[in-house]
Parts: C-alpha cells; sequence; structure tokens
C-alpha cells in the first residue's frame, strides 16, 4: 500500500436528502481518502427481484473519483431483501432453541441455503459489473462480518452427517467411540437415523459441529471470493470484515470464525473493533486486533471499521479519537476506517453514532478526525506499511474456545459464573501488553510459531496431538514455553487424556497432575514472586518430576499445593501456571518469568504507556509512544531521532512529555 | 356525584359458601355504599356456549338494593370460557416471541378476533337486559385494564397492513422512506408481502406497530360502549378501569394503552392503582393516578381498584389505609373501591388480598375502613366533587414512552441497564409531588395545555412538527417551559431529525447541541443551584446561542459542559435541563426554578408534608394535610376553617400536629 | 445385610481400553465390595433395535465373581437410544413452555408413552435373562432417578383427565367448585373439552396435575418392579436411586417425587446425595438423606452415589472423604457406593469426576478410599445395620411443597425472590441437626409419626383435613407439636381454609391469625429466648387464645404482635412459629422450646461436633463423633468404649481429641 488509508463506511442509500457534494467536502476537509460503500443494502439495488438499479453507487463512485477519494465496495448479502423470504421461507436460518427466525434482522439467513446462494451470486455479479471498473475503486469487501448464525437448518444437518462420514471414513463405530457416544445411550446406528445435533448434550459432538458451521464460513468466502475475482483487476484487493468475541465491544477471539482459515478467501485482512472509551480506554482491544489481524497475512491490515463517537458510552473524551487512530497504525494497521460516516435517522442503530451527528454539523469528534486526517497527509508515507519482528507469540485456538465453552471451568459453588477462554487469552494477552511487550497472536494450526523465542500458550485445552508434539520440539530445540491450567487436557475430539495431563507434555513441563480444585481463598506462597497473589476461579494440583516449585497455594487443606513450575528441556525451558491468579499479581508473575527466566529485555514503560514499534519503508525504526491516561506522562526518548507530529527533534535521553490520552512518534535519524 | 362512593369489588361467585347477608352486614357498617361486581366470571354465567345464568349476578344486585348499597356492573369480556377456545383456538393471542397462548390466563385473547367479539356481545347484551334496569345499578364498566395483550395475529397483522396503506395514501414509497426500510435491506416491496412485523429490528415501524396496538384498544371499548350505551339509561355511567404501566405496583405511563383517546368511549374516567406500602408509602403513586385520571374527562373520577390488605409486602401499617383513603379524595377521586371485598380461597390471586382475609372475619385492616366510611357518610357533601385549578401541567406522550424503549437511553456501559421513559416521568414528578406544587397530567396531544402557567415535559422524544411549533408558539405567548434531556429528537415515525436538536425548538432555547454522552462521574458545577448533583447516566453537550448557563458539568473531559439553561423567548421562558441527575439534586433544581425563574408561589412544606386543595361543592376551598412518615409532623395552618375529620375549628397561623400516617383535612370558613 | 458395602458404580462401555483387570486390582486394595453398572447405557446392549449385546454386562459381572465383587444391576431405562427415537418421535417428552424435547439429554421421554415402555420392557427382560442368575448380583435398581420429567404429552393430559374424573366421581361441577374455577371465567363444561393444562393459572388445578406426575412415577416404578421380580431371585434385593431437590446438590425434599409412595415398589431403599464440599462441607445434606431415606422401608438403605473428588468446587479436604463414608453409615447407610469409579473422558459430565481421575492413576482421593474401604472391611459386623430409636420427627409433605411453589412465600417487594417450602424444612432441619437432635424425616401420610415424643412440622400448607385431626389427637394424647408459620392454612386442593388459619388446630394451638405481612426490619422481642433474631421473609400476627406468648415483633407500626406462642393442649403441648427468622436465632429457639418446653435432654455437643448413635447387630451402641470443621475439637467420652478405629479403650469422662474432618467411633463395652 501507498498511503495510509484514511475514511469512513458511506451510505448515500441513508441520506434524508442529497448531502453528496456537501458530505465529499467534508471528508475532504478532514483528509478523508477513502469511503465504503454498498455492503448492506441489498433492497435498495433490487428493489424486486431481477430490477436492478446501482445508481447511488455509481454516482458515489462517480463523485468520489472526481475528488479524487477511493472507494470499497462490499457485496451486499448479510442483509438480505424481505421478497427473498417471500420467495422462499427456508432463507431465514434454523437455530438451536429458537427454531426458524422470523425477518427482519440482518446476519439471519442459512448460508448453505441454494435460494439465498442463487439470489446472492446474482446481486454480486451485477454489483460487480457496474463497479469493478472505476479506476478509484481499490477493492472489494466480500459480505461482512461474515457467520454461521448458529445456522442448523435441515440442509446443514444433513452435510454435517456427511462431513462426519468422511471423517470417520463411513466408520460409524469409530465415530460412536470418539464421541463417547455410550454415554447416556447416545449411540448413532445409522448415518441415516443421525439424531438433530441441537438436542445433543456431548461436548464432542457440539464441538464438532461447531467447527463445521466455522468451515461453512471459509467456504462461503471462497464462494463470494471466486465470483468477485472474476470481475476484479489485478491491483484490486478482496478482504472481509472479521470481527472478534462481543460483549457489548470486541472482546476477544471470535468464536464463529476461525479467522486464520477465512483468511485464505481474501487478499488482504480486514477487521472491525469496538473498544470501550472515556475512564475505560487502554488500547487493549486495539492491540489485541492488530496483534491477531496482521498475522491473517502475514502483512498490515485494514481497519474497515471503528467507532467515531459510538454509542453514549464511547462519546471519546478530548484527543482520544486522535491517541484511537495512532494506536492502529502503531498495530500495522494501513487504514482506519470509521463506522461511520453519518449518525443514522431511524431504524436499529440510530444511537451507533458516526463521525457526524444526526444533524451532519461539524462537531468535536469530526474536527479531531480533521486534525488527525491532515497529519496523516503529511505523515502518510512515514506510518504507512509499518513492519514488526516480535519474539514473543501469544497461541490461540477456536477449538480450545469451544470446547471450554462445552466444558467451561466454574468458578462459583452454584455454577452461576465460569471462566471463559476468552477471559483466560485475555488475561494473559492484558499482562504482556501492560508490559510493553510486543507479541504476535498465532493460531495454533499455524505452521510459523515455531520460529519465536517466546511462546504464550493460555489454556489450549484441545488439540491434534501433532501440535502438542511439536510444542514439546519447540522447548526441546531452545523455545521458551509459557503455559497456563487447562492445557493439553483433550484431544481434537474433545476426549480427555486418559494418558494423564498435561497430555504429551509432562516430559516437556516436568510434571503432571491429576487433580484439581475450586479454589476457597487460597494465596500463592512463594519466594521467587515478590508478591503471591489470589487465586481465582481454578488451581490443579502439580506434581513436579523434574520441574523447579517457583509457587505454592498458601492454606491449603488439600494434600498437594504446587501452583507454578518451570522445567528446563532440552535447550528450552518451559514454566506452567498451574491456576488463575488476580490481573495485577499474573503482570507481576509474567514480568518475573520474562525477565528471569526468559532472559527477555523488559521495557522500562508499562501500561498507561503504550510502546509500540516497526520499521518504515524507509527501513528506520519507528516507535510510538501512547498516554492510555488522563495525566501527562514523562518518558526519555530510547534515542535520537524526528518527532514526526512536530517535527523537532529528539535526542537520546531526553525526557519528553505526552499529554493526556495524546501520542508521540518518533522515527529514527 | 352527590356523594363519595366508598365500596369493594364484590364475588358473590367465589364464595364457598353463602355470605350475602353477613356480607352486607358487614358492608353496611364499615359504611360501604358501591360494590362492583361481573367482570371476571363469563363463564359462570354462560356455563356451557348460550344457556345463559345470571343468578348471582341480579341476587346480589337485589340484596344490595334493599341494603342500599349501589352496583357498578362490569362485562366479563376480559376473561373467556374455556369451551370458546375449544369452539375456536384462534381466540388465543399470537405474539411476539412467544407465539399463540394456551388458554388459561386471563387477557390472554385476541381483542380483535371475530369469534370472540361475537360471544362477547352476546354476553354483554345478555348481561345488560338482566342488569341495567335495576334503579341501583349505578353504571357499568366495560371490560377491565383492557390492552391489546401483544396481539399480532395473522388479522392483526393484516389490519395494520391496511392502517398503513391508508397512512401512506397507498404509497410504498413513502413509507420506505419514512420508516428508513433501506437500512439493513429491509425494504418493502408491495403490500401483500409486507413479512412478519414481529421480526422487525426497525424501530419506526415497531413503534408503529405498538401505535396501532392501542388503536385497537380504543376501538374495542368505542365497541363495548356502543352495546352498553344500547341498554343504559341515562343517570347510568359507562367507564373502563384504566390501570398503569406495571413494576410490581402502578409505575407509571401504561404504554399499552393511550389512556386520553381510549377514553373518549366512556362517560367517567375509572382506574386501578397499586403502590408500595408499609415504609415505602409515600402517595405518589396515588397522586400520579389522580393527576393523569383527572384529566381523562376533566373532572372527578373511581377509584375503582385499590389495595386493602393487598400482598403481603403491601399490608398497611397502622392508620394507613384511612391516610390512602383521604389521598385518593385529596387527588380528586370521588370513589375508592378496594380490590377486593375477601381474599380470594384458591386460584391464583389468593394472597392479592382483600378487606377481609380469607376467614372472612373482622380484622385490622377492615375496622379502619368502618372508621374511613363512617367518616365519609358524615364528611361526603364536603368531599365530593373537588376541583383543582392547577397551574402546572406534565405533559406526556405514549409515543415518547414507545420510541424510548426502541432506543433505549443505555446508562450502562454493558447495555444491561437503561433510563425509561416513565424513570424520567416518575422523576419529574417526584420533584413536583414532593415540593408540593400541585399539577395536572396532560396527554401531549390535548388541545389546553397552552392554558397553563407553566409546562413541564420530560424526555419528548418524539412528537409531530405542530406540537414542537405549539410549544414554541406557548413559550413566545408567554408560557413558562421546563424541558428536559431527549425531547424533540424524532419526528412521529420516530426519524430522528437531520436539521439539529432539539427539533424545532432551537430559537426556544436559545441552544443546540449534537453530542452527549454516558457520564463518568461528572458532577454540576453550578453557582446557580446551591447542589449541583450527581450526573446520573446520560448527559448532553448543549451549545447555548441565547441562553444563560445555569449549570456545567464539572470534571469533563469532553470539550463541552453545558448542562442546564434557561432562555427568554417572547413573553415567556423556557429551561433546558440537559442530562438525568440524582433524584435529591433533581427536587432542588426544580425548586429554584419554580421559585426563581418562574416566580411560583412555593408550598412551605415538603415530603413528608403533603398538601393538597381543591374546592368543594359549596365553593370552599378543602386543604387535605397528609403525612407520609411515622412520625408526628408540625404543620402551621395557612388560613383558619374547619377541621372536618374532627370538628374543631382552627386558626390562621396554629400550631397542627399530624400523627403518623394521618391526614387533617381542613375546609376553609 | 452382613456387611457394608463399598463400592462404585462402573462403566466398563465408558473405558477408553480395557481396563477391568486394572480396575478390579484397584477396587481389591480400596477394600471396594461391590459395583453398580448397567443402567445408563442401553444403546450398548442394544446397537439396534432388537440386537441383544450384553458382553459387557457379562464380564463385568463374570470378573467380579471372580474377585468376590458383588453387584448391582441397573435396568438402562433412564437414557434411551437415538433409533427409538426415529422409531417414534412421541417417545420424547412434551413439557410446559418448551413443547416436545430434541433427543439427546436423558431423562427426557415420556414415561407413559406406549412405544417407550413397549422397548423398554424388551430391554429389561433381555438384560435380566443373562444377569440375574449369577450369584454375585446381589439385587437390581429399576431405573435411575426416575421422575415424571415434567411429562404433559397429550396421553398424559388424557389419563389426568380420567384420574379427575374419577377423583371427582365422574360431578364436573365438584370439580369447577373444588378447584374455584369460577375464578377469571376458567370454569371446565366438559371432560372432553378440559383446556391444556399446561396454560393453567389455577394454583389447585396445577398442583394436582404434579401430584398426578407423581403418581405417574409410582405407576411407572411398580411396573418395572413387576418385571424384574420375574427374574429376580428372593435373595436379591429390588432398589431404586432416589435423589432430592436439587440447587447443584441434594437441597431438600425431592419435588417431583413422593419417595415414601413410591417406595413401595421396591425391596431396599436408595438414594443419592451430592453436597457442598471443602469449607462448605457441613454433613447436613448426608444426615437429610439419611433421616429421610432411612423412613422408606424403616430400616437401613443404600448410598447408591456420592460425590468422590465431584466437581472442582467438590474436590475435598484432607480427610474428608473418610468423614463424609462414616457420616452415611452414621445415619444409617449399608452401603457407601461412589459415583463413579472413573472420570468420563468426554460427553457430558466428564468433570464430575469419579474416584479415579481420567489416568486412572491413584491419587489422594483414591488413597483415602483406600482407607476407608480397609476400615470397613475389619469393622463392617460393628457398624452394618445400625439401629436408630429417635424421639422426634420431622413431618414432610410433597403437596406442602407444591402448593407453595404455587402460592410463593414472596419475601422481596419486587416478587424477585421468595421463601420455598424447601428452604423452611432445611431451616428447621438445619436447626435439629446443629443441636445434635437426631430426628426421623417422616411423610404426613405415614401412619406412625403419632408415636413420637415430639413432631417438628414446619409450613405444612396443606393437608386433608383428617391430617390436621390427627394432629390435633397427637397433642391431646401428649405429643409435643413445633409448628412452624403457613402451616394448617388450605385444603387437599389446595383451597384456603375460609375457617380461619391454622386450620383445625386453632383450638391445639391456642390462637388464630387472619393477617401477616412481609417485615420491614422488625426484631423479636423476648424475655423468654435470649436473643430475639431477626425476622426475614415473613410474619403473621398472631392472635393468642389460650396461649402463652414467648416473642413478639419489636417496632411493628401495626397493630399486632405476637410472634412465637406456647399452649398446653390435653395431655400435649404445641408450640407455633409465626415467622421465618435468621439462621442462628432459630437454633437458639428451637435449643430453648426443646430444653425448656419439651424437656428433651439436648446433647453437650453442637455443630460443628455432629453426634449420631445407633445399636449394631450386637445390640451395643454405637456412637460417632463427627468434627465438621478445619479444627482439632475437644470432646468428652459419654460412656465407656471401645474406639473402633484405632483400638484402644475409651473411659467414661475421657477427653477426646477429633482431629480436622476426622470421626471417632464408639461402641459401647
Amino acid at each position: 500500500m501507498k498511503e495510509i488509508l484514511y475514511g469512513a463506511a458511506y451510505y448515500d442509500e441513508y441520506m434524508p436528502y442529497d448531502r453528496l457534494k456537501k458530505d465529499i467536502a467534508m471528508m475532504l476537509k478532514a483528509g478523508i481518502n477513502v469511503v465504503r460503500i454498498a455492503e448492506s443494502t441489498w433492497s435498495t439495488y433490487e428493489k424486486e427481484p431481477g430490477k436492478f438499479d446501482f445508481s447511488s453507487v455509481i454516482r458515489v463512485i462517480e463523485a468520489m473519483k472526481e475528488a479524487g477519494i477511493k472507494v470499497i465496495i462490499g457485496t451486499p448479502t448479510y442483509a438480505v431483501p424481505s421478497w427473498l423470504i417471500s420467495l422462499d421461507p427456508t432463507v431465514m436460518v434454523e437455530r438451536k432453541g429458537s427454531g426458524r427466525a422470523i425477518y427482519g434482522m440482518r446476519q439471519s439467513m442459512d448460508i448453505t441455503n441454494k435460494t439465498y446462494l442463487h439470489y446472492a451470486e446474482r446481486i454480486i455479479r451485477e454489483l460487480m459489473k457496474v463497479s469493478a471498473n472505476y479506476d478509484n475503486v481499490i477493492g472489494f469487501q466480500i459480505d461482512n462480518e461474515t457467520k454461521a448464525y448458529g445456522t442448523s437448518s435441515k440442509n446443514v444437518q444433513v452435510g454435517f452427517v456427511q462431513y462426519l462420514k468422511k471423517q470417520f471414513h463411513n466408520d460409524i463405530e469409530a465415530m460412536n467411540k470418539a464421541f463417547g457416544f455410550d454415554y447416556w445411550s447416545n449411540r448413532v446406528d445409522s448415518w441415516e437415523n443421525f439424531p438433530n445435533v441441537n438436542g445433543t448434550i456431548n461436548g464432542s459432538l457440539g464441538a464438532e459441529f461447531e467447527k463445521y458451521q466455522r468451515l461453512l464460513v471459509d467456504d462461503f468466502l471462497q464462494w463470494q471470493a471466486d465470483i468477485v475475482s472474476e470481475y476484479a483487476r489485478d491491483d484490486q484487493f478482496i478482504t472481509q470484515n472479521f470481527d472478534f468475541e462481543w460483549r457489548g465491544y470486541s472482546y476477544g477471539v471470535q468464536p464463529e470464525v476461525n479467522h486464520f482459515k477465512a483468511s485464505k478467501a481474501i487478499t488482504i485482512a480486514g477487521c472491525d473493533i469496538y473498544h470501550p472509551a472515556q475512564d475505560k480506554l487502554t488500547g487493549l482491544e486495539i492491540a489485541f486486533c492488530g496483534d491477531s489481524t496482521r498475522q491473517l497475512k502475514k502483512t498490515n491490515y485494514l481497519v474497515l471499521e471503528t467507532q467515531a463517537q459510538g454509542f453514549s458510552n464511547m462519546m471519546p473524551y478530548r484527543n482520544q479519537l486522535i491517541l484511537n487512530a495512532y494506536s492502529h497504525l502503531a498495530s500495522g494497521a494501513n487504514a482506519v476506517m470509521y463506522w461511520h460516516w453519518h449518525s443514522i435517522h431511524n431504524s436499529a442503530e440510530s444511537y451507533w453514532r458516526g463521525l457526524l451527528a444526526h444533524d451532519f454539523a461539524e462537531n468535536k469528534t469530526y474536527q479531531e478526525a480533521v486534525v488527525v486526517g491532515n497529519e496523516l497527509k503529511r505523515l502518510s508515507s512515514k506510518l504507512v506499511n509499518l513492519k514488526k519482528t516480535n519474539q514473543v507469540a501469544l497461541l490461540i485456538s477456536n477449538e480450545a474456545l469451544t470446547a471450554l465453552k462445552w466444558f467451561p471451568i466454574d468458578i462459583k459453588s452454584d455454577f452461576s459464573s465460569t471462566l471463559s477462554y476468552n477471559d483466560i487469552v485475555r488475561a494473559y494477552y492484558r499482562a504482556l501488553y501492560s508490559l510493553n511487550i510486543e507479541c504476535d497472536i498465532v493460531s495454533v494450526d499455524s505452521d510459523d510459531w515455531q520460529n519465536y523465542e517466546v511462546l504464550v500458550v493460555p489454556s489450549l485445552y484441545v488439540a491434534p496431538d501433532d501440535v502438542y508434539e511439536r510444542l514439546s520440539y519447540y522447548v526441546e530445540s531452545g523455545g521458551k514455553l509459557l503455559m497456563s491450567f487447562k492445557s493439553a487436557v483433550a484431544d481434537e475430539y474433545v476426549t480427555i487424556s486418559h494418558e494423564g495431563t498435561p497430555h504429551k507434555l509432562q516430559e516437556v513441563l516436568g510434571l503432571s497432575y491429576n487433580q484439581f480444585a475450586s479454589p476457597t481463598g487460597q494465596t500463592l506462597s512463594t519466594s521467587y514472586f515478590e508478591n503471591g497473589g489470589v487465586v481465582e476461579g481454578f488451581l490443579e494440583f502439580l506434581q513436579p518430576t523434574t520441574a523447579q516449585i517457583l509457587a505454592e497455594y498458601e492454606d491449603s487443606q488439600w494434600y498437594d499445593n504446587v501452583a507454578i513450575t518451570v522445567n528446563h528441556f532440552g535447550k528450552g525451558k518451559a514454566v506452567y501456571v498451574g491456576c488463575h491468579v488476580d490481573e495485577k499479581s499474573l503482570m507481576k508473575i509474567i514480568e518475573k518469568i520474562f525477565e528471569d527466566q526468559f532472559n527477555y529485555d523488559l521495557s522500562k514503560y508499562q501500561f498507561p504507556i503504550i510502546v509500540k514499534k516497526g520499521k518504515n519503508d524507509f527501513g528506520k525504526l519507528v516507535t510510538y509512544l501512547l498516554n492510555y491516561s488522563d495525566h501527562t506522562q514523562q518518558v526519555v526518548a530510547e534515542q535520537s531521532g524526528l518527532d514526526l507530529r512536530n517535527g523537532r527533534q529528539i535526542l537520546e535521553g531526553q525526557l519528553l512529555s505526552i499529554a493526556s490520552w495524546d501520542v508521540i512518534i518518533l522515527e529514527e535519524n
């Protein structure tokens, strides 16, 4: 990419009156150079089946072209016209628990439904025909935040049984065995009589079905990409807007899509990210999104959606919009695009506000965007294509996430509360982030994580044996492994190892365990770590063989009490954390382990000062110093260089003041 | 009306044995002069289709007649016989989310169903034939607590599409535009293919459908009233038992019925009211009910149901039954009727206790009723037909309530909690009530609110433009307007203004705003109000043009901070409160505004002393001094007069002691 | 029985590899002498309809036989094969609210379905044929934790109407009257048109239907027992695994089964019990289970399932497994069997851990079982068949439980929280347990509770008149009655008495009441009890006639305030507690009443020291001293005897130290 893209989603179709010229003028003032259009409004382009009208698309492309603004075209397939349901009601998704959805909500169709696919293909082709040839159309987004939406329509269940049949080489007995169907009389006697999967209580089957649903997403995106590719020029990219687990904001690993697999269909990674703001703005989600999305195509990525004003609890404080934009770039984003340009005047998301409010007037948030946009125009060549070479990888797994959903870690005695996979992943990521240990978030399926100096592996509950073997080989060859409780428990079909846990890793870790409990107020007793911390939610009773003990459980009335260990294995080292501890203590533990066990060169700064680095197209080191607090902070420059935002020269050792919610960007001389 | 009605609902049909004589004796002892009967027991009167037996009705009317007790007849249509469902299962209501209801619960039929209407009409006519001619039958209640019960049966949806077609003059494009159906591909291509409205995520459509459901209630009541009118004498009234939003007690504006429109069908307003009791008894709900119901027919009203012993958490303290009864009269009620005479021995509401417990014996609550009833017998002519001429109106809107349900004001960052329309209405009403500012609760549709000196307008989120124009004219002509945040945002189809907010009122209020946020601990910084108060849940960033600033947000990290303003406009004044504050502070703010800005003559007393006034049939001012606390309170008589309850003369300036939970009623000399 | 059975459920069918020999060796080491098999795995024995394969059953029986281990065979009917649903989808249960269940979960069939019964009978007969003849098969468990599973399939509703018809001698008017169907127009005009019972809001009908569902369980178990009896030898027992209300552990009376009636089908009582552990281990649930199950066949019983490692919050502390095992024996159990031998590697209950973890290795819990098992081998003849002769009975009623579910005791003003029947039963049982007042838990239907010296009757809300009359006669004849609030309110059809409450017991108790309330912070004012305690949730206003007042409500703003009374009646005494108080105060109240009013000889010890006694087969008194705390406790031996576990002689008056979570067992000399 040649420049940083700065822009917003733009919906001419939602405008209460013709705003195009006015909007473009405001965009130009704000340095906006790209818009994303069309991904939501199928029924506007095809008001009746087969009657196409792309006038709003064309007029926007042409007006943008005239203004020198680029356009990304989204295929409008994630929200279907009501006439499609009149034609074929089975287009609506059937879900576990709730039956067939009623028309209204977007993303509520069965993505495998033949009628849907037929009409979706037609609208995609028609849209491509009218839009692909424009110079300023730089790429295509296929669908949007695609998932299987829980589809378990009849055809999906038929497909799943075919998938299982293939998986088990037509051997139904093998499947019964692998899934443990003897339990509670759940055996399946024939592929034809496979019971409705929505009723299952079998975690192995349930998890396998969710994996299958994720595969449907891969297939669907590939199918769209193939169609789009027929029309796209070589200089036009194909992307998808990947999103994350949603808890009112982007929380962690997406349960319903394996981003790493699904991204095979695309040529450049895209994502959306929404995060806590105001006092709760930490940059954590932005960084998590970047560290993960950057790995999909192993290069820079596009932030296709992020919040401008957002909900009322996201209304940015003074300077936060600026801080957010640079945070994305610091993580390797080549595009920062808001959802969306203008706040919508009715329907459902009217209070998910865009850069402009409902009155379209300038406002303080827009005015900060003007600052960002004009700075980017000036600095684009220095900031674009930031390359990182991180020594640390955080290993994640969709399968572990799903398995721990089926076999939750209960942390209250009334089972009212559980510790989820993403809770644990976030806890480990947060510690790294707060310590300014930059990392890549890598899929367990990836074939390159063995190249990292340090691997952090939170609760890798399930994996095929070869993953465990690769982890073993990794340490043996000199790797440094930090692994948490609830790792290496089960095989790929979520069958718990009968050979002991951690499965296949007992030698590497120098321990085993076969008992565990919910803590009853234990703290860690340790001379190694300064503060032991409070054990929260879960603890394993480690039985070291060759491992050294780093921490034990205090006040234990159980027999055993080993909590954290380190083991030398081959040329490497493996630390195992056998319990969940409070946030602050986990940070202290990881700090000590990285420093003392892993000889990792820690940053002098910790959150709220976040330091992010990379090399730009000129081969120069660019350092972002981000202040995630409402106070001015002092930092010492680690090398001489140019303060890009205000053009002053900085000397090594110089004391720099970073205002609240502000950022300094240094380029080495 | 010539006297205060004091009574109870009476169900001879539920009696375990023949109690009629005994009950009447107890009623007479308690000064009871009216009973309401028949509204719940269709299946007793028509045990099989077409076989009528009104013996229990007739015997009660006749026995009451002999005892000199009046009777209100309720049409028994709100609970249908099981045989009606055997005849036609489609009588049961179909609701969003839950499909067709199963028989059992009352108020679960489709009020538009033809079978239901046919049989309902027949039972009404038969009942009228046997009951209307009795002298002591003073009026009829049509149905009970009528609503549409969420009906979205097929016929209702067909009717709704017809309604829309008419509304939009058959122009489907106009509807698509008005509702913003381009959003998420929701366009409707033909009236025939209108999708099931239950699936919609479009707030404009959703709110319109709920308005349509409210219209069904208006139609249904008018239909019943027309039938009843064929039989009723001129001296017999027709009423309906209107109820309020229910949160375990009567909370605020009824979401499912527009009382003001529905009351066109009736000749006298009736209502029921249930409220917190014991330590939580404040009189607020009683007053809200009165200030609202009094406006329906612009005169006195009937409290057709209120609690006697109620649930166990409503069990009145010593003297509270007396206080409650007089509170109703102080608000302008001409009837206080308990639900119900006796506690029911089985089925569903056995612990919603009546005046008598299950043993029918005298009890402490009944004994207080004896006090009330006998005092009323004595004082009836002094207390009946109390006329109020309030200077202040609180403007309410069913449409605003519904719109804010579809577009909730989120006040927690996890969206787990919202500030509802009724929360806001109650907050403003509570402040007025606590300050003893008597007000009328008036519908925004009403044509007479321009006559009030002060209008209080909480969160009038939607309205047609002419309402905003009338508000503007009101201030210009000298009116005093107190308007809260989230007012004048959207048009009648819940489309947010693109011309800026407050829509059409920027000149009147001397401000605009286009940004708002969830507060993060802000307080009000103000020299005008003594204590600023804590901003809770929501804040707007006001941009004054001609308005003066009365309060700002302290500790704001946003750019703007204007919170409360006042503006002179024409001959009037308009105060705008741009945020939600805690209860105590809101009271202080309103006190100051009324006193200082509106030159309103405030009462010397505040809650827990409540002062309510009106003129009686003799043209004399009657003042109720109500003590809503468990301590004796002292008040100074504001004028000389007669203490009606104990007959002593009071001199102006005399210090009066009001016992805990007690009331003094003064009639001016 | 000749010896204590010690064992576990054993599932050869779930094994990842052939473990039988290894497992038996580990069992023998642990002194295990019994396994329960087969109750869950129908689909393994009948993989396709009619093709039977009991090889896993036979090989286990034979291997156990060789090892001298006994076997209990469970009929595998509580979890059905998926092919059965393919054959007939109506086998799946239809439930109120959720319609027909989807296949997957166990215990989700309609136990009255003809297809189910046909195939269930066939598999039972085939299993009996191959297993009943083995010497070491000592008995049969019919089904498992059987309930009606909420069945309200069409055939069940037809059956229910037949049942009602019979109940009311075909007199539909009598039924309408008994159930109060006049209320809300709920009358039923013909048996044919009986509406779907799932919709009812009538508590009388609802409770009657739940009673009918419990009768279905009785019938189903009798039907199974009859089949099994055809094959069983005289020396083989028939049992059922009864369980309790489930709130994440065994909480109290089972709502869906009347254990006392259902146990007619069996020859020896069996049960399962799961309970809080770790810091929350109190022994309460174990004792409740024992005191109740011991009454089913009026002799010793089998604990067919209890926790070994259990969920992570049940992971036993050091010595707790030993304490638990002896606690069962102290209550009269003749068998302690874990669920289950090994932790399961997949499906649904993988973290409900057995004695062995997933790795099958020895672990600390297993090692404690080795201690228990070997002690039991040695002490079996001294501990088996413990006979108790308690003076106190706690009276329970399924009907009261159900009725109070339909008419809950609301204890929060927003109705968000209720006091359930089991909450109250547990509160009274906990007080007795903590005071070491051993009791029998007896059904109100039982014909022998008049023989007890003291009857404790918590909230016997409903009963037929003859029960109330028997209670009256009991006191008159010299019995001591302790009765709580909400007793004797309604008749067997849940119709509240119109003759006053407590119904039929006003003379016995020397009081009546007809008003009650939710407390608003009242405490008890009493000179009789030392500490009055806090009134929680509910209070009645007692009107003593002949009763003496023991406690009153302080700070009451109501008229009345009598809280607790005692009355002499005939030769007996009756105490009535008119309110719910906090746990500690209730214990103090009951202590005082037992000591002072009932002249009961209280133990010197209170919780956490629990003392349990009985006579063994040698006619000697055996005393268990159980320490439910994490501290060593001192107790004084009450008589000389043998410390069975360590063989030392103990002298009367000797000070004994009981280690934390440990037990001393004394046999009198």
